[in-house]
């Protein structure tokens, strides 16, 4: 599971347990349906971190950002990194909503904080669902009580279910290691899909750790983790307006010669998630994955890995099982990151395609068998430089658009 | 004609006549067939422009790219922005073909320059086709003979028509003015449709004006106009090896005090063919303009509104007829463009689907009816800055999948 752009050789100390975001120790949570769907599935999660959390957060860089991301990130701001519970609804993004946006994720988190005497500043809030629509307050305030009561050290997966909108599965993620003789966990849930509805399809992810850690280091590391892990992945270049990662840890704290690893941990338990949400949704057949080496540095390779997987004509060619490396090289061609084009190299699986920027002769039928894989790995060499890098997206199918097409606002 | 991008509230000049390359004085074209492309069709093409030529060009930004690219800007730019002709073959794009590319595009000028007895140096080359084929030499030398017998001033759409690949349709322009009482005019061919075989679709315009005019002069207009055109539109946002422009001005000194409306004129040529390309290919059922108001300045203007032209969510609205605001709004905000939410209003055609920011109610059958026009507007003011721009690119259709997933290389 340890890709090569972590840029370390050593074994991961890390083992995928079963579980999600209440596998750590102290951490809470619980799902319950509050009607803000009009299906009648869940719609409301809690999730609650033991005292002393810290607790870090990414969102989404669109000007256009509903007031819970504003919320987040202030109140983040604002308590040095500390937070002990996130709300999330879904069904309504409460985004371009005017004033009001902000008075419901205040009124919320307000009303919350009174059913768990806690600090209305401790709290934060996240929706995800349809854009231009306000949350129906009177049904929110009235779930806040069974939510609450519902809080458990098993809810984890009532609250990864209901988080989702239009996504086809839930996504959990539990990972465990044994660091300085000690059991550490890290679990995380999330949503997105980007393919249908795609209003509707604002990427959230939520994680907890049973480590005690200073809030800028955790704030660095989570920082790190988001850039490899969701920054990384592309489903069709689109952004929403409620974007959110948030991170909580809390517990005995973690000698710092442990950090390198914590943060191994946390970028697998998150790059793990992201190829969830790369992978699912209507219309998509196949994961990709864009591997970059030799460039000068990460972000190059990242940026170079980027182009790649987010290119519709790469995209349509792996849909097609069709191994075209003049699409592959033209999208790497054009990101903006200068390389030396008589130096690439190109592999689609084991077959290899390219050599010193030329076309190799390749066995075509071999070639698209492998991009009828459930992953499909592209891998390309730009020089000889240190930066490697990894970026996922899936391929590009009719259904799409269909989808797309005929989805009515 | 004249888009509100020019910031200039004067009536054009400029009419629209039939003709293309050849319209202006003293330019001569031709096309043959030279057995360059399998199917017989026409495959070579000559651009003769008079004594004492200007030019122009502007050239791919992809690391990657063909050895004629790097032929063509050198020269410009040992001659000073001079040149006589442009020898253009159609079949191969002789990109990605190492040392070969450059000796054979040498090659082909070379003899190209004896048959016409003028300096190699003064002689440009461009090609389009497939990526990491060569050109078959001896066909392209033995072709020289009859493309050179073939020369005259009604050539252009001969030329038009030797230069396409995948194109459905040729793509020829000519504009008329009188400027200080003097007779002016703009011709122009262009070839790329960017949808199907994108490995052969490198975007190729030449134009010719036969007015008299300082290189450096020239050269800025060329790039004022490629800047508010052929670079204001995107098919797929994929950019070929080989795409180019040329553009060669000779003729009579235009007076400076109309060197605005010259630049006018070149930009409504250029438009005109870029949107022939926005337009073209297999799929598209529809050519988008995005016209954005109200930014800082105009390269953020352009950027909103490639940014949403661009977005496959809402290319795939306008093919599924969807007023939807929300992908709009959404592809605006993550244009890397600051710009305050509350301050935009958004028009679908003649309908106001936002205002300050938050969703109008309107009649969402009257504008799905907008949706299915020929040419689909969308207008987006971001607040009250001096800066307008425009964006063309056409719908995503899933014919568009199917035809390039079908593709095999």
């Amino acid at each position: 599971m340890v890709p090569v752009s972590l840029g370390c050789a050593m074994q991961s100390p890390w083992q995928l347990v079963s579980g999600g975001v209440t596998s750590p120790q102290g951490f809470q949570a619980s799902g319950i349906a509050a009607g803000l769907k009009p299906s009648g599935k869940l719609d409301m999660a809690l999730l609650l971190a033991p005292e002393q959390a810290v607790c870090a957060g990414s969102f989404t860089t669109s000007v256009v950002r509903a007031a819970c991301v504003d919320l987040c990130a202030e109140r983040l701001a604002a308590n040095g990194g500390q937070a002990r519970a996130v709300l999330i609804n879904s069904g309504q993004a409460n985004a371009c909503t005017g004033d009001r946006g902000l008075i419901d994720s205040q009124r919320a988190t307000q009303a919350l904080a009174d059913q768990l005497g806690l600090d209305a500043e401790a709290l934060l809030i996240c929706s995800t669902g349809v854009i231009g629509v306000p949350i129906p307050m009177p049904k929110l305030l009235a779930g806040l009580d069974p939510l609450v009561a519902a809080l458990s050290a098993t809810g984890g997966e009532a609250a990864a279910t209901a988080i989702l909108t239009t996504d086809l599965v839930s996504k959990q993620v539990a990972l465990e290691a044994e660091l300085g003789g000690r059991r550490v966990r890290i679990g995380g849930i999330a949503k997105g899909s980007g393919m249908i509805h795609p209003d509707m399809a604002t990427m959230l992810g939520f994680f907890s750790c049973d480590a005690g850690l200073d809030p800028s280091i955790w704030k660095a590391m989570v920082g790190q983790a988001v850039q490899r892990s969701f920054n990384a992945i592309t489903v069709d270049g689109d952004t929403s307006t409620n974007d959110t990662v948030l991170a909580f840890a809390a517990g005995d704290p973690l000698d710092s010669v442990h950090h390198a690893a914590l943060e191994q941990g946390l970028t697998e338990a998150m790059q793990h998630l992201a190829k969830a949400i790369a992978r699912d949704g209507e219309g998509a057949t196949c994961l990709i994955e864009v591997q970059v080496e030799g460039a000068l540095d990460e972000p190059s390779a990242q940026r170079v890995a980027r182009t790649i997987v987010g290119s519709s004509l790469v995209k349509t060619a792996v849909h097609g099982r069709d191994p075209n490396w003049g699409r592959i090289v033209a999208a790497a061609g054009r990101s903006g990151v200068p390389f030396d084009p008589e130096q690439v190299a190109l592999w689609i699986g084991p077959h290899q395609l390219m050599q010193s920027g030329q076309p190799l002769s390749f066995d075509p039928e071999a070639a698209s068998r492998v991009l009828r894989s459930e992953t499909v790995q592209i891998r390309i060499q730009l020089g000889d430089g240190p930066g490697n890098g990894l970026a996922w997206g899936c391929d590009l199918s009719d259904q799409y658009v269909r989808i797309n097409a005929d989805y009515t606002t």
